[in-house]
């Protein structure tokens, strides 16, 4: 399985020996997503935080017919609808995969055994969720105060790499602007 | 310090001795604030989660001059803008009480302090931002997906009391409702 980049990210939380690792690594899964793939689909429990070994996915929600993007995930990100994930509730959102695309799975399960057994995965659970808080809310403050194009500014600034792999009319939905507009900022850069 | 329910709520999470509690409790600090006080103000950084012990806060962000409510905390519940909390980093939000009221202040400092000590404590850490993740995520859909009646029921049943403590034209800027929507809406049921 390759899963070594997971490994290097979770030891950045916790410590653990070799053995421990093998016992994890037999709980995961690996899944391969083709481009255009649903991962994810409105209703359905989101069991996994999916580690992004290769490729890409969008989160999106679809109001009165339209599909709006709330998400990209790319390498080395977890891909989840947190949410579901937390409460393991259905999800309102969907999850396409936007290349071929490589993920290990994380079970909940595995999650809640792991925060049981030591202070340093507890410490992993409650981080990991305090940085989903601040992306998630950085979200929303982007669209409460931020222009259009101080949006799309930031997401040039921070990811982008974006801009090489996901059509612009989805960052146009991302950046809650209509694919002219978004044409124009970038004619206009 | 009048600290008994605060001393509830963290016992559901963490056993601690009286001994412990103590110390923890040299460290808390007690807070009146007066009706219409503002208890945060944008630009400041939110250092303390405060206990509600009495009275009622409302935290709102300003949108082009117009106040917008996010959310209503009473007793029994953390008020904070938590992710100035998690960064300590200044918040957009102001947060002002609604009634004369009583907060017990948790410090930040003494937050990362009692994680270091103990598994207990970082479990306590893990789900409280479970769920103020799971609150904010609510909340955010509750604006994308549910018309103004749907709010309003939902509010209705969930924090019935807000109606004899808060302003209506308050309660309509939470719901996102002109104030005379509210009032129609009311007579209607």
């Amino acid at each position: 399985m390759d899963s070594h980049l997971l490994k290097n990210t979770l030891l950045h939380f916790v410590k653990f020996s070799n053995d421990e690792w093998n016992a994890i690594e037999n709980t995961l899964i690996e899944k391969v997503c083709k481009k255009g793939e649903l991962y994810l689909k409105p209703g359905e429990v989101n069991k996994y935080m999916g580690f992004v070994v290769k490729g890409a996915f969008r989160k999106f929600y679809v109001k009165q017919g339209e599909e709006i993007n709330f998400f990209f995930y790319f390498e080395n990100e977890f891909v989840v609808a947190f949410q579901s994930f937390l409460e393991q509730k259905p999800t309102i959102y969907t999850i396409e995969a936007m290349e071929n695309s490589k993920v290990i799975l994380f079970p909940y399960s595995l999650a809640q055994k792991l925060y049981s057994t030591s202070k340093e995965w507890e410490r992993f659970g409650r981080i990991i969720c305090e940085k989903m808080y601040i992306l998630s809310q950085k979200r929303i403050e982007n669209f409460l105060f931020q222009s259009a194009t101080e949006r799309y500014d930031e997401l040039i600034k921070e990811k982008p790499e974006i801009f090489q792999r996901i059509p612009l009319y989805h960052i146009a939905s991302y950046l809650g602007m209509k694919p002219q507009t978004l044409s124009k900022i970038r004619k206009m850069k």
